[in-house]
């Protein structure tokens, strides 16, 4: 299970209370954080999730609204006394910036950053991966380098005792055995691999920001438990949405549809609209788990989720 | 008059609802911006100030806590559409840090920014200057670069009557001609220089932060209506006070009876202080005009006042 937090669900334009793009998915303890806006350090500590909680950032593009909080993350972080490594996956003019901002290592930051800097020629690949999360990252369509992530949990290897029954496995060692990945001979001579027996659940999580719709957004959500997608505009602005690069609400349902995703969250919200929720109606007319991305909600994130 | 509206009174860790560094001072339908820590946009936005009502921004030096906030603020502006220019008055190094992150004029920023850039060697001097106010900084004493400002007032030029009539002077355009600055000459051949005849009247602001106590300090606050100085500690921590170069409350209140102030305002608390109430007791007890500068709360700067 992970739980994911929207803490800024406005685009560019700072509109009411909300914040800018800034997202937290927690897992097995750890809390990594998509986009980083401005002012998302009191969106966490509104949140009560302690920055030092912070084991990766993981960064879009390098629009002002999604990564001009890092600096005074960095800065909050040194003072709280952090030394583990912080990684930060970002385009790789991130760095400079920050080296320009703040210092090398030890100067105002006196815990190591370890970049994993995406050059603009990035298309698809791995980008993080933990003893439970991997993450691959697709460049989407938003007129500057921009990509999206994915992140796909490995749930506890289970041996699924009917099928181990139905196969002659009895012996409590023999099903240890399997859950570790071994392949056991039974008494009969037959062998049987972890493969047979054991169900690999995934939970899988995609952040699609900022983008026209494309394939590498419905490649991020394929199958997807929870999508979160930009929905800047609403399709009777579909003219804006093109000229600014950015999608519809409709467009994130029909990717939403496409990736076979069980639930989107609707965010990125342009300031045109008072009222967000003819956002959320247009894209249930296609998509209908779709939702208005709730800021400090926390959103379970479950491979048995099947829709509301 | 003029207005004074702090915005963020935290020292670096940001503690309770307390934003970082960032203070109003509203002139003539001007704002002037003094700090600017991260998050002080979303701070102007609460405070129902427009971002493209800023006239110039004042930064006392180059600690994240009281300039990290000008990025998003500077791309906001942007997207707000400003046109006219933006006066920055700051330590050098801050224009070569915008132009990394942002981009030089034209990419992120499409209105002028005009620096102000003052060197390490900078001692004192005017700043700025409008029709309204004069603005001078001092260099203080706080490790790094770091300048207070005094702004002044001239307020309006009023021909005293009282002096005016005992000199002889009865005709309303005599009163208009001195009103403007002329001197003039009377039947009996006497002359009046305006000197003579008019009060001129100055309201003054003072911003100290952050430093040690020093006499550059009481010389930015000689005679202010209202100052602000730092007051990060209380002089029972006053080993931590000199360490890292800041100043305690009975500090501040000795600088503001020094300079002969008409009201202390105090800010930047250290997150060790869950009640700074300690802090303004301690200033009141040399300096009873000493309090707590309350964010949002907006101060009348006058000089009539004399005192609570």
């Amino acid at each position: 299970m992970m739980e994911f937090i929207p803490l800024g669900t406005s685009s560019a334009s700072i509109v009411q209370d909300r914040g800018l793009s800034s997202y937290v998915l927690k897992c097995n303890g750890d809390v990594f954080l998509f986009d980083c806006g401005d002012g998302t350090q009191f969106r966490l500590r509104k949140a009560k999730i302690r920055l030092n909680r912070i084991q990766a950032v993981f960064i879009s593009h390098l629009h002002g609204d999604h990564y001009l909080g890092l600096f005074g993350i960095l800065v909050s972080m040194s003072l709280a006394r952090r030394t583990r490594p912080l990684i930060m996956i970002a385009p790789e003019q991130l760095q400079h910036k920050i080296h320009t901002v703040l210092g090398i290592h030890g100067e105002v930051v006196d815990f190591p950053v370890e970049y994993v800097s995406l050059e603009d020629s990035f298309e698809f690949g791995e980008v993080y991966s933990d003893h439970h999360i991997q993450v691959t990252a697709h460049a989407l369509d938003h007129g500057i380098f921009c990509v999206g992530y994915r992140v796909e949990k490995q749930d506890q290897h289970r041996v699924n005792g009917t099928l181990a029954h139905r196969l002659g496995i009895t012996k409590p060692e023999e099903f240890q055995r399997l859950s570790k990945g071994e392949t056991i001979q039974l008494p009969d001579g037959q062998e049987i691999s972890p493969d047979q027996v054991i169900n690999q659940e995934k939970t899988i999580f995609a952040y699609v920001s900022d983008t026209r719709p494309c394939q590498a957004a419905v490649d991020l959500a394929k199958n997807a438990d929870l999508m979160v997608h930009e929905a800047t505009f609403s399709h009777t602005d579909e003219k804006r949405a093109i000229a600014t690069k950015h999608a519809s609400a409709l467009d994130a349902a029909k990717v939403a549809q496409s990736a076979g995703a069980k639930k989107l969250l609707l965010t990125h919200f342009s300031a045109r609209y008072p009222d967000v929720t003819v956002l959320e109606n247009e894209a249930c007319t296609i998509f209908p788990h779709s939702e208005i991305a709730e800021e400090f909600r926390v959103y379970r994130i479950d491979p048995d989720f099947e829709g509301r």
